[in-house]
């Protein structure tokens, strides 16, 4: 049996330029999803010296499929937008650190010190905008089918889902808004809970539980996601019975809560109860000249045009800041 | 000599839906800007029952010519973009006024009435995002070069006077910021104050004199710009001799200030000492239900893809409140 070959793509490595550990940068950009990015081209555009540090362009724009709330197009493919952006930020001759995790973030003084997997990089602000990533259910059929009817975000993605078939996993708020949100559409709804009994405020519970297209299953668990080309059904077991049920359906929306990507500053800023980084309405966290954006802050709605409006937000922040400083 | 027939051109207004009177909405828009139409989306796609009051589509954007950082295109017409946000907003089947300005907004009990020209609307929830107005020079020439080298935000357009001659208007903190953008693109700067000295921070005058291509002239007032297809020449007044000056010029940064449009809610609402909206980070302003997005609030920085943000911002926290209200 043949495997295929792995060989890592190295053009994107080559065509950009790299940054120089022995320099002092005005900003350091950690991160590459739209805050990240939103904030490279203001940077850019305001004639700092920056270097974005990410493992990728995109960040979860390239999880998701299909986006209609990106202001300006009624629906684009998500690869597409993501491209567009990380066009316009090569267009502008940063300097990146493309395929290394930033590992951890230090100041020392006035100068932050960032350790990625290969280097350590110098500068006088930071803004940080690294995201953050979904709790997975961890069941067969979700990566193959994520994008393609495996969803986790109802304000993206629940008006494509019109009379449909969908299943949600959770029984928190964020479960029952996005059942709401299903609800609205017609869709026909299944919330399934691995706990016995439901998290979610009662008020909003009752509200679900009133509609005759919503069922409630607790106590029961995910086992596995089936379809061919879409999909087709999801596999459940009653937890009680230790049985397996079958649920026709066309999508799954996994609200099982999420991590922010905060383990570089976990030990350094301020964080929330969910582990998100506390910013104020100009971007700024507890340690001066560290500025975050996105969804790895507080902020509550985590949506790619809001991640975009923070990004230039905490660009500008920090041109402010260094300016302040006489830094620049 | 025949002049041109007047007609007001209706055709946008007959192919909306009209709001109703006796209709109490979930949220009524006010404003057609950014913010605006970026709340619109998002309410919108969350199925509440929304209507827009507005004179226009565009706001602010339809004031300029080309725009280099709305993220995913490296330069767009301006126009372009507004007309593409506006194709978003009127793809969902919103009630818009259009035509007619805002003129109150009155709270009683938990009913918001909004007084427009032409009727009186009813709400549960507001978000207002009338935009702001730049104070303008009022001289001749500075209408006919509007996004033809008048310009009023040097976080946009500074790039686009690479190498060029440009006269700043303005003695504060704006003015030397957009200097200090200007010449950071080689362009040759004057900037030009009605007033005897500067007011701007003492360290930023200082960092813009010292630069060569950087002149300076307080005392002077703009009399008018002059050009044919692009501007060619910028006409001041010494005020202490009397007596006019010619600057060869293809451009000019007006920068003596702004009025935020907050006329209709200045009763009702906490302003700041320029007149903006005080807003939290959930756009909450300090009348509940009433939530406030764009260059009409106290967010310090005036960009589109931020106007945009703040309004789907706007939008989800407009409907958390309704629901945590049990209001929809």
């Amino acid at each position: 049996m043949d495997f295929p070959s792995f060989s890592l793509d190295t053009s994107l490595l080559e065509e950009t330029k790299k940054p120089d550990p022995e320099v002092i940068y005005d900003v350091l950009i950690l991160g590459g999803g739209p805050a990240a990015m939103s904030a490279a081209v203001y940077a850019a555009r305001k004639m700092m010296n920056i270097a974005i540090l990410t493992k990728d362009f995109g960040g979860q724009v390239r999880e998701t499929s299909e986006i209609e709330n990106w202001l300006g197009f009624q629906s684009i493919n998500a690869k597409d937008l993501a491209d567009s952006f990380e066009e316009h930020v090569k267009s502008f001759d940063i300097a990146v650190s493309l395929g290394h995790g930033v590992k951890e973030v230090k100041k020392e003084k006035d100068i932050f010190n960032v350790m990625t997997d290969a280097n350590m990089y110098k500068s006088r602000a930071i803004i940080l905008a690294t995201g953050k990533r979904h709790l997975p259910l961890n069941v067969p059929g979700e990566k193959e089918f994520k994008g393609k009817g495996v969803a986790y975000c109802a304000t993206c993605d629940a008006p494509l889902f019109k009379n449909k078939k969908v299943v949600v996993a959770g029984g928190g708020n964020s479960a029952f808004t996005t059942a709401r949100d299903l609800l609205k559409v017609e869709a026909e709804v299944t919330l399934v809970n691995s706990l016995k009994g439901w998290q979610a405020d009662e008020a909003l519970q009752q509200r679900v539980k009133k509609i005759e297209k919503a069922n409630l299953l607790d106590y029961h668990e995910i086992v596995r996601i089936e379809g061919k080309d879409t999909i087709a059904a999801v596999v459940v077991r009653d937890l009680e019975k230790d049985k397996e049920e079958k649920l026709d359906a066309n999508g799954i929306f996994v609200e099982i809560g999420f991590l922010p990507n905060n383990e570089s500053v976990k030990d350094l800023v301020e964080l929330n109860e969910h582990g998100e980084v506390v910013v104020d309405c100009l971007c700024r966290t507890s340690i001066e000249g560290l500025f975050g954006a996105g969804d790895v802050t507080a902020v509550p709605h985590k949506q790619i045009v809001i991640a975009a409006g923070e990004g230039a937000k905490a660009a500008l922040s920090a041109y402010n800041y260094l300016i302040s400083k006489s830094l620049i």
